[in-house]
């Protein structure tokens, strides 16, 4: 028996650690970790097979074999994740730690290109989805938090493994990179909902940057080889973001990518006691690169209505269920000379959409049906205004479902609401802004590109946790939907430059939100403005930080009986 | 002996480390950890008394006192820094880690009466003045660091130990917490300048939260007794900010400080190859307090001049050494009808902007001596405002040397750099700020206190290390600045409330940018807009973000010849 390796001394003995992905790529280094520091783990895997190998390496290494248990299945169903604590409990009683690491790379597509039908999957040759890829990257290591709760200790941790590259561009990405910076959120709202239970759980999220391996020189290569570029172009550019330069073999000084023992060595630290300290942090495996982790910036002024006519321009809205709220927005996009083209993602909102614009007329605010979950329903609202006008000025996406719909806790969310919330406010933005690409790639009117606005809930008056996880993603998206378009406009494929934006609106609580936000869809929609910052977040105080109060419009005049 | 206590198979086996503050409150636990873990120290303290008293407590518990060698003094002396890291390096050659613990508390006293004299701190029985606590505070661990690089190992790691108090509001320590946000700037910057040098130095920065100890609960209780509120009420705030609850002794959930164990394990973490990934990362030992990292927003509009008149106002520019960008802040306000005052720091830059004004007759721009390092002189020129005007509505305060004054690397400015930047940039500001509050609250001419608004350098083209240190203690004093007056504003003490703000400069190139920052003085001057956001960032691209070209004034009507 190796001492080393089956420390009862060690920095975990007795402690039990749950370790999805156990036999990955991480997984493998992290598993040795825990075991030499005198965990017991139980290891999770998608391969029945290729965990039962990993084990029979390990106990021929000289872990102890009574130290591991494995649990087989695919965490993106909340009943695996059920069965692999079930095992936990069974095995080795209350879970001390639980590490969510496992997760697959998804489709490696641009936006245009990502696989949302499996009829796509199929024709691409790819594993997954865009909803498989949210289900395994999101929905799975939240529906891991939601088991294990009821069965961990006191002081228990939870550590989310994600990427340094759900908070940069990467190219080609974005099904990776959306639900990861959507894992982003989850954690720090677990941390917020967790800690203060009577377990005090601890949550925090490690960032690992490119690790060194064969997979990742694999992965940069084809990243380059799908831009178009020199082999070597995406693995530099992520190293010049790094701080510290560490020696090769011969001793010479360069930026290198941090190894799978730097990730395991931060995951036993979040393992232990030794960061009891700590939660809602982020753990940055990445030899210092500088990534900021949000790009955002306030609205500190009113639109000045003397420079937004929208006279002759087009904007499509893609309603949620909040109707009153969508017509909000269109009434003030109108109001600056706009037409509007509204889009339901439901029949039953149609309905209602149909009923209220009818009480307007002779308004004419087009109605349609749109679900971004369907492309043929893009395709037909597209072929509308293609038909109708001939251009498209802006874009305006309203959140799918109103606050409360899913509830308010993370922790405490059932499973159909964890998966109809990720499909609803994670895949479809991104499923809508696929399509949308895609048309506008073919239809190619102008030299500009509509301006793309995507708009978050309100205030919940809960903390927010679930809007944060949707502000997360979108986020993401547009950052890797925005360099993608600068590529391709770059290479001269595409001979427009989109830069969509996201107004958060649930830090401000006063009447005024909804007109605020709303003029600021006009204005971007104007677009002479660019605004760099992706988040554009509508101010606590409206009045105290532009100077002005509301600017009500005397819509009345134009739209009577639709002002509230 | 104790085999625990001198592990030669330790993490820190055969690594030399420096420890300053080693027997403080929490050095002691640091201390400890390190020796345990097989590193050799050398440990540092102002009283060598004190210091030889713990080693003997050391060594009597068991520790190897060949592990151990003490060195004394003040590290506010840079030749004591050299001579420290000279005993480590003839004791134990290289220099593997370097941990600037040391700190002292520094007067605890609001804005207004911080001492910056000697007669000042005698008369108030305080210990240190501002310039000793910022020496002490932030130019002491840059004199550590400045003597130990030549001397650290390759992938050596540095250890700022700051306090999470430097990003919040905390009453009555600006003298503590505006060095310390200094520090966490000057600790980024040293990532970056030595991460890529040839040894891959990393440089991290620990964020101490209030730390369980009798010492934390008098510092709070006397904030209490100074803010003349509920002894707790202190506590009770900063407990509130956590994300976790741990159990007390029997077992009830409640929220708990963090205990110097959990600050000694993040160090060790750091001082280990555990963490040889991280650098340029926070790690704040906080139970999960959610403090941001920095108050910014940045500016998408240029100002609307029909909200901007200010006719009848007054505004006091004080000017750095840079009089042609002063004059552009002048022309700019008194193109909207403001009064200028311009106070000089030095008797050459008065002459010459005595010489730049006469060339612009009959415009009437007062101009006067103003050294914020000398009370007296503020107070004359108070004075003058007072009999003149009777009034004040905003004040400029500009970044006292232009960039390259005192080079642009962090690790290889030399002493009178360093103490010098620290004084001008870091002392300068707290004091005028303490010499305005305290004539504004004797002096009370109406209810809207006047707005203040610093201005950083523009870019230096250099990575601008030295003018993000600069503007993380201004950020920092306009935080607790702010805290302070609103304090006395709802004791009624006051009568008004000061919302300062700080225009970043340095991340904009453009040609306009002057013009645009010195607007935006001019529109906080009118007073009808507040910026919540401390530090108000002139965007990448302002043409891009506010749609508007340069917006020139034909200020030569006005100022003929002061147009450039």
């Amino acid at each position: 028996m190796n001492d080393n390796k089956n420390s009862t001394g060690g920095r975990l003995a007795g402690r039990t650690v749950i370790l999805t992905g156990a036999a990955g790529n991480i997984g493998s280094y992290i598993s040795r970790s825990l075991l030499r520091q005198g965990a017991r783990v139980v290891m999770t895997g998608r391969s029945r097979e290729k965990l039962d190998a990993f084990i029979d390496e390990l106990v021929a290494e000289g872990y102890d074999r009574a130290a591991m248990v494995a649990a087989t299945g695919d965490c993106a169903d909340p009943e695996v994740c059920r069965q692999i604590v079930a095992t936990a409990v069974e095995h080795f009683g209350e879970v001390d730690v639980l590490i969510n690491n496992a997760g697959a790379a998804g489709p490696k597509r641009t936006l245009r290109y990502i696989p949302f039908s499996n009829a796509e999957k199929r024709a691409l040759d790819e594993n997954q989805t865009m909803y498989e890829s949210a289900m395994n990257l999101l929905a799975g290591p939240w529906h891991m938090v939601r088991a294990t709760v009821p069965h961990m200790s006191v002081g228990g941790s939870i550590i989310n493994v994600s990427t340094i590259f759900s908070r940069t561009r990467y190219f080609g990405r974005i099904a990776y990179t959306v639900p990861k910076s959507g894992l982003n959120a989850l954690s720090l709202g677990l941390a917020r909902e967790l800690g203060a239970g009577e377990k005090g759980i601890r949550v925090n999220t490690v960032f690992p940057g490119p690790i060194e391996s064969e997979r990742i020189d694999k992965v940069f290569a084809a990243m380059d080889s799908l831009q178009g570029q020199t082999e070597g172009t995406t693995s530099s550019e992520f190293r010049n973001l790094m701080l510290i330069k560490q020696p090769d073999d011969n001793g010479t000084m360069e930026y290198r990518y941090p190894t799978p023992d730097d990730v395991a060595s931060t995951v036993l630290f979040l393992s232990s006691d030794d960061s009891r300290s700590f939660s809602g942090h982020g753990f940055e495996v990445t030899n210092g690169m500088q990534v900021p982790t949000r790009s955002r910036s306030k609205l500190v002024s009113w639109p000045d209505d003397r420079l937004v006519d929208l006279g002759g321009r087009v904007v499509l809205i893609l309603c949620g269920s909040d109707i009153d709220e969508a017509m909000v927005f269109a009434e003030r996009n109108i109001h600056r000379g706009a037409t509007v083209v509204m889009g339901c993602r439901t029949l039953d909102a149609l309905g209602y959409l149909r009923a209220r614009v009818q009480e307007l007329e002779p308004v004419a605010i087009q109605v349609q049906h749109l679900d971004p979950l369907r492309p043929e329903s893009m395709e037909r609202v597209f072929q509308f205004v293609s038909d109708n006008y001939g251009r498209l000025d802006g874009v305006i996406v309203l959140p799918a479902t109103p606050n409360g719909q899913h509830g308010y806790s993370l922790s405490t969310a059932d499973d159909d609401d964890v998966a109809a919330f990720v499909e609803a406010e994670v895949v479809a933005p991104v499923a809508f802004a696929s399509s949308l690409t895609r048309k506008l790639a073919s239809w190619k009117p102008r030299r500009t590109a509509p301006q793309v606005t995507f708009i978050t809930n309100p205030d919940d008056g809960h903390g927010n946790l679930l809007n944060d996880i949707k502000r997360a993603a979108v986020e993401e998206l547009i950052r890797v939907w925005r360099y993608e378009e600068r590529h391709e406009d770059d290479k001269g494929h595409w001979g427009w430059l989109n830069v969509p934006n996201q107004l958060v609106r649930f830090d401000n609580n006063e009447a005024d939100n909804l007109a605020f936000a709303a003029d600021w869809t006009a204005t971007l929609n104007n677009g002479v403005r660019k605004m760099d910052p992706i988040d554009l977040w509508v101010p606590k105080s409206i009045r105290r930080a532009t100077g002005k109060s509301s600017m009500p419009l005397s819509i009345q005049r134009v739209l009577p009986g639709l002002h509230r």
